[in-house]
């Protein structure tokens, strides 16, 4: 059996060349400067000889150096990655890793031909240093079970342990030595709480040692430890890559270090850093081939240990729990096994959770107290609690024993973690296929959809799917960032901050209420939410609130709503009345409008392709349709389009010939020009031809205020919406907005009767009013319509409810949710006077697209840009299949989209941030182009 | 300045007389058996001089001594009551309770006339005794507060301080003094784990020390101390009361001491006793008046401090946030102000939220880490987080020091705390009348609503409401409890052990998903849910799952499937072959049957109060609707009801005499009796005259199996539903079953398929499918019907869906729910084979309630039970306000119902304990009687 050579060495992190070896093995660092090569001298070598000063086998050793510019979007999931949680500082997260670390790099059953692993060991963010270094700690470790157990490394381990950037403190001390304590409040922070202004404080530190250790069935690996130029014995060799991303001298919270020592890192910055860290890992010795199909075990490992408990900040501040959760790496979580254990562990899995981590296994070091029983069991064993034994009392002395003791536990707790991954990718790949053959999505022939053009999402945080690609060898299995774009079909709005408030909202609410009977009740959230609603959206007009669970139902709710105040105004009560005349009730609504799905929603529709006899056999059409004037952008310049209908009219006198802004076009003053006159003209002619003909009663308005949504995304002139408000009130015709799509600040405003400048009698609310969560609708009204329900008998009441009316999950989501909209404290695209939001979508790249030869117009309002593409009347229309292409190079470009025939649009929510949206607006003009 | 005399004592716990004044002042210990008295001696005196040898004057120091067996169902909301939680142990709860109770003793400026408070501290659960006793150090603590600043307690302060029961091994320690450690493994563990098969094992210690205070206005309290007899005296004294309730040896987890001592405590145990513990106080002193109204000053305080961190287990095992949940009460939690304290802080704060739990401030004793700030910036200052200075490095030393400098923060807190219920109360107070004024309740006729008979529901706990009473000055505010008896409308099915298991599921769902896009896209929960679905309700004919939002729009979805199967497989796809004949699409329907509220569904549904001209304008009536044959029990016996339309065949010969049982009606070899042949022949002979008629397609049959839910609880011979069925098949007429109301274990079985005997072709499913979370809805198909929306172009899918359609988090609350009811080792109402629910209405009591003189009928099926109350024609039907007093009866008795005009029901869920509904019976009976 060979001890290998231990070969420690450091090299200038940004040109691989003169290694040097350190004065001593305790901790290697710069002390003149920015990654000077230190003097060269042979290690004292209590683990062994030195056997060579050649640079490490790792190519990739610079790569994690500094911050990543350009990250790619995807994470590799081929092989486990895992997160080290701990349920408090001190439980043991290093100990675990270490422990872990040697499991993996051991030989096992499954091991393949080289039986070479590859494994990172990251700590992102440590304190207390030099003195406590978790990764040289899980270094040290593992390199001392491979000197002792050669035969289960195989040909051999290459180690090495990178420190990256360190506060100044830590720089100072450093060079006075590590052992010499330096105060923290000394003079580096001089300059106060904050970081230069052109960087983050923290400076290069360049640290880099290394190890060979030779295994039993090494015979190859020559004396002088050349290994570095023979491609063959690289592939045979493990390799463990210990790195310390961040560093801070002072043994507190990383937040509070950051702070003192003048120097910190954002949240963006950490997580780049370490997805460059794993790119690295991914992409290291690809011609070995993957083995991920190769049974359940992994070739690579990556484990990243957090520092302190799951809510312990980080250096910027932000929980931890929270700062890696764009990433979502399955956990590990520490338990405690102490006194008052029990409910740290616990609390700390819930914490894990709630923000949508998978902790597949929970591992406790042994405190006597048998911890571990109560956590299984409110766990109900759904997840294994791996046990380690009791640390001994001075853990300096018998540490080496307790790992020896613990061996065959960490290897049990690999197996687990290993198992858990290969079940994770298993699913991932079987779930397209099973999502094609059971489920039935709406609006989709399946026929059409191939089962690779599935997308499979992951998970989402803020604005972002992830999502799963099952790819090809040579891409990997990963998981890619793609922008809901579609906004999930129009209904979210919460960014990575509000998405996890919501969740702990929704999981009090869930836990305090689950669900509560209505009628005649209250309970706060119903309660809350209507008072918002009232002062919000309501504003001025509405005065009652009724709940309901999607678009559909609140229109219907709404229509029935407006035929009563209708008959009780117009002494209708009697049908016969009407049916004396033959006819019956109509709503006035737009053609191209759409009101949802149901087929009482269905019947304010115009024929349509959602209205004919195979999708809707019983519908009639009970509306008297009119055609509005529309507005939208080309050349850079909004555009008036006139329907045939005032084409007879003296239309050529009235007709704009254009605007340079969209302002301009919701002017009020606009009211009193020609256009407005041959609005009201043309509006009263349709309604008196139509009432004379068909005998039918016209007895409530719908309409979309500003924008027709699922029609193709059709802006409506306002005047013309203004006008015909006024006329149907003039005839006593209730008004019922659908704002549906528009309310709830998807029009950049509250409500779109701050854009229209008039408010109905009734107006229905959905979608973004949860903050995208859960279905919950309603429907708004004034008192005058309310009181046309008012009676003795119940028979007059407005029969019509839900099972799940004001379910109080859905309503607390949207108090939250519409506090924090209009919150100028929490949302940074509210203008001043919290009324309106800013511009979301840049003027020049916008009108630079409605310039586009293949666009045919352009428009925008609020979170919402949308572009048709030029078509001949074939390819136009809802089954148009021309956006197919530019659809999937968007989602290509992390972009997901879903098209409206040949319509294509770009949603985001109201917290999006404007350059977002010109990243996906430039991302759009360049596939455009 | 008065010093007063300190008075330790105990007394009889059954019998206030013969008190008696210990050996020593350190702790008083039966020692003789149970409640025995102590020779009497003075009190060596370090806190002054003993000052009498009376009883106390709390008149109620039996009352919590044994376990409440009549508990009343409402807790007193009138004065604060505050649960004191610990992030970890040894964060300081007992510092805090302590220093908080001084506070609240002391005089403010908002005392009153008297000036006298009542206050009662209670340690629930103590471990590690009689060494620790936190009750015992906080009167200590607050005694000698009160000492040294007389002039703060105005009158006087009467204190006592009682212990309960005991462990055995408490008792051999006391037997033995309190000073020697007895070992925990020693004698009283003989018995094993397991406390004696009569009782929790805990033995009666019936402890009990007291002191009298004299404050800086006290002339009058007599040299020989004797207050009890003077109620004037009395009504001027604050008082105030510790207790231990139950108390353990070894310092170690209560469930860990309770196991090894071999005694335990039941949850509900702890649970009634704290109810009875503040049911003493709230009755205390009702002659000085309330004082709830005058400002924000409370004159009753009650604090109860948990033992160990928020989720360390009692003594049951059972997470002490679960096992206090059914009381709700806010809670103070005490930070953790060390190095991973703000990790473990939020961690604890977010465990209590999710279990509905409010928190109105946080406190954390500084440890110069300023842990407080990211806690603060976590809470969006939402509530504050007051900071006590640090502890002395030795606390014997110089905790008094500390008590003095945190005196006005502990002040700050109190205020905090006050002034946090005075606001709730106010809201609860406004909350009613707000509601009348702006909600809008469906089925409701707001002129009948008094404002006093509106529920306010405050949250929920498994199947029980927690109601708001704002109560009489002689009741008090209260929250009580009613059984939700409508099941929230048919939607819920959890226990109090479900409903956080599904609030952890959707904070998890929640934070991992929020709401994703589905069409074309594949996420886990919606994955899942259809796979449960399709293996549970839909075994054997389901293949595809169409996913909506409530059960109207899964019946709309559900006729579109089936029309289009019919159109397809009846070459009818050119609408002008039916429209020609002047015809259409009909459903086949019955009478009495309902489908949802939207338009679609309603058009399934036969002329009611539900559908006219002022109700659905548009409503037709797109059915041939069958008149059906129903079964009920009465006098104990089950009868069938045929309709007029079966009198005028043999119906006679073929009509049963009755059955003694419900499984008989649902035996399937009724099939080959006469009666099936007669209703085959009247299905026949009405579809034959419909069509003939009226020149209409039968293209649908829809039907409620086995019960006409929201159409007055009319339970249809399954026979005649199992013809029906098999005749439209014969027709080439797709069958749909609304299992809205009957899935999910509604009626005992996964779906009404097991009772009837027969599969549809589609099936839908809501309300308890989200397990009463959340709105979500399925509707099942077979692959044929699946098949007749494929084709080459998108206007052939079913253009069909809402925003939210499959939205992942009432897909994990179904998951999570499905697979809880199913679970034999979870639901224990599984009978063997898992496919079926045992009885859970005791037959007997059903006869007997079916043969009452005011009953006309009764049904029961699975979780529901509903009767008719008899009535004449004018006061039956949905408007019928006969059952008014009986309902108002119910909800005094703590059952919550809503009645279907004359039709009183009760529903439960399927984890619901049969006792549970017994006891419901039982008082139903009674209130009928």
């Amino acid at each position: 059996m060979h001890l290998l050579l231990l070969l420690p060495l450091r090299r200038r992190c940004t040109n691989p060349i003169a290694p040097r070896i350190a004065h001593q093995s305790r901790f290697l660092v710069s002390t003149a400067g920015a990654c000077s090569p230190l003097p060269r001298h042979l290690l004292s070598g209590i683990w062994g000889r030195c056997l060579s000063s050649h640079p490490s086998p790792i190519e990739d050793a610079d790569e994690a150096r500094c911050v990543a510019e350009n990250v790619a979007d995807a994470l590799d999931v081929s092989y486990p990655t895992y997160m080290v949680w701990g349920s408090n500082t001190g439980v043991g997260k290093t100990l675990v890793s270490a422990g872990l670390c040697s499991a993996i790099l051991r030989l096992s059953k499954c091991q393949g031909n080289s039986g070479a692993k590859d494994l990172l060991y990251l700590k992102p963010v440590q304190t207390g240093f030099p003195s406590d270094s978790d990764a040289r700690y899980v270094y040290q470790e593992v390199s001392r079970v491979g000197r002792l157990h050669p035969e289960a490394i195989s040909e051999g381990l290459f180690l090495c342990n990178h420190t990256l950037q360190v506060s100044p403190a830590v720089q100072i001390s450093a060079r006075a030595g590590a052992s010499v304590p330096v105060q923290p409040q000394s003079a580096w922070n001089a300059g106060g709480l904050s970081s230069s202004l052109n960087g983050t404080g923290m400076k290069d530190f360049c640290s880099y040692e290394s190890q060979l250790l030779q295994g039993v069935k090494s015979r190859n690996i020559p004396a002088d430890g050349d290994v570095y130029g023979r491609a063959q014995l690289r592939n045979t060799l493990s390799r463990f890559t210990c790195k310390t991303m961040w560093a801070w001298y002072e043994p507190i919270s990383p937040h509070l270090a950051a702070a003192r020592e003048g120097s910190t890192v954002p949240d963006t910055m950490v997580v780049e850093a370490i997805q460059r860290s794993l790119q690295a890992l991914s992409s290291s010795r690809k011609t070995s081939g993957h083995r991920e199909d190769a049974g359940d075990c992994a070739e690579k490992w990556a484990i990243l240990e957090t520092a302190g408990g799951v809510a312990s900040p980080g250096p910027s501040g932000s929980l931890q729990c929270d700062m890696y959760r764009s990433l979502r790496f399955s956990g590990l979580l520490v338990g405690d096994g102490r006194l008052g254990g029990i409910s740290t562990t616990i609390a700390a899995y819930e914490s894990l959770r709630s923000r949508g981590y998978d902790i597949p296994a929970i591992v406790i070091v042994d405190s006597g107290l048998s911890n571990e029983e109560p956590v299984l069991q409110y766990l109900r064993h759904k997840i294994p609690v791996v046990v380690l034994p009791p640390l001994p009392e001075d853990p300096n002395k018998r540490l080496e024993e307790w790992f020896r003791l613990a061996e065959g536990t960490f290897l049990e707790l690999m197996n687990v973690l290993e198992n858990s991954h290969s079940k994770r990718l298993r699913r991932l790949e079987e779930m397209p296929k099973m999502a094609g053959e059971i489920l039935w999505w709406p609006f989709t022939q399946h026929d059409l959809v191939a089962q690779d053009s599935i997308t499979l999402i992951d998970s989402r945080s803020g604005e972002n799917f992830s999502v799963y690609k099952s790819g090809t060898p040579s891409t990997g299995k990963t998981i890619a960032t793609q922008f809901d774009a579609c906004a999930s079909w129009w209904t979210q709005g919460p960014d990575s901050i509000l998405q996890p408030e919501i969740a702990r909202e929704v999981a009090y609410t869930a836990g305090r209420y689950g669900h509560v009977m209505f009628p005649e009740n209250v309970h706060e959230p119903a309660l809350r939410c209507a008072e918002i609603l009232l002062a919000g959206a309501g504003r001025g007009w509405a005065e009652r609130v009724f709940f309901s669970d999607n678009g559909s139902t609140a229109i219907e709710v709404a229509i029935k709503m407006a035929f009563r105040k209708y008959i009780v105004d117009h002494g209708l009560s009697d049908p016969s009345t009407i049916e004396r005349r033959g006819g019956q009730l109509k709503v006035v609504a737009l053609k191209g409008s759409y009101h949802g799905d149901t087929l009482g929603a269905m019947e304010a529709q115009a024929p349509s392709a959602y209205t004919g006899f195979k999708q809707q056999p019983w519908h009639v059409g009970r509306g008297f349709f009119l055609e509005p004037p529309t507005v939208f952008q080309r050349q850079g310049r909004w555009h008036l389009q006139l329907p045939r209908v005032f084409h007879d009219s003296d239309s050529s006198d009235s007709a704009s010939s254009g605007w340079k802004s969209r302002d301009e076009i919701f002017d009020i003053c606009r009211d009193s020009t020609p256009l407005a006159n041959l609005y009201i003209r043309s509006i009263n002619q349709q309604l008196a031809a139509a009432v004379r003909e068909e005998n039918n009663v016209p007895a409530a308005l719908i309409i979309e205020p500003v924008m027709h949504g699922a029609g193709g995304m059709d802006m409506i002139d306002p005047l013309y919406q203004r006008m015909l408000v006024r006329e149907c009130r003039r005839r006593g015709i209730p008004t019922i907005f659908d704002e549906v799509l528009s309310g709830c600040w998807r029009f950049g405003v509250e409500s779109a009767v701050d854009l229209l400048g008039c408010s109905p009698d009734i107006a229905c609310y959905s979608k973004l009013l949860s903050g995208g969560l859960v279905p919950l609708a309603a429907t708004l009204a004034t008192q005058a319509v309310f009181e046309a329900f008012r009676g003795i008998s119940k028979l007059d009441a407005l029969l019509h409810g839900h099972s799940y009316t004001a379910h109080a999950v859905g309503c607390a989501s949207a108090v939250v949710s519409l506090q924090y909209f209009s919150d100028p404290s929490k949302n940074s695209n509210l203008l001043p006077g919290g009324r309106r939001l800013r511009e979301l979508w840049k003027p020049e790249l916008v009108s630079l697209i409605s310039s586009h030869q293949s666009v045919e117009r352009v428009v925008s309002v609020g979170t919402i840009f949308a572009l048709e593409l030029r078509a001949n009347a074939a390819e136009s229309g809802y089954a148009s299949m021309l956006s197919k292409e530019l659809v999937e190079n968007l989602r290509q470009e992390g972009i997901y989209t879903r098209p409206l025939g040949n319509v294509v649009y770009l949603m985001c929510g109201p917290l999006t941030q404007p350059k977002t949206c010109t990243t996906m607006l430039e991302k759009l003009l360049a596939l455009l182009g």
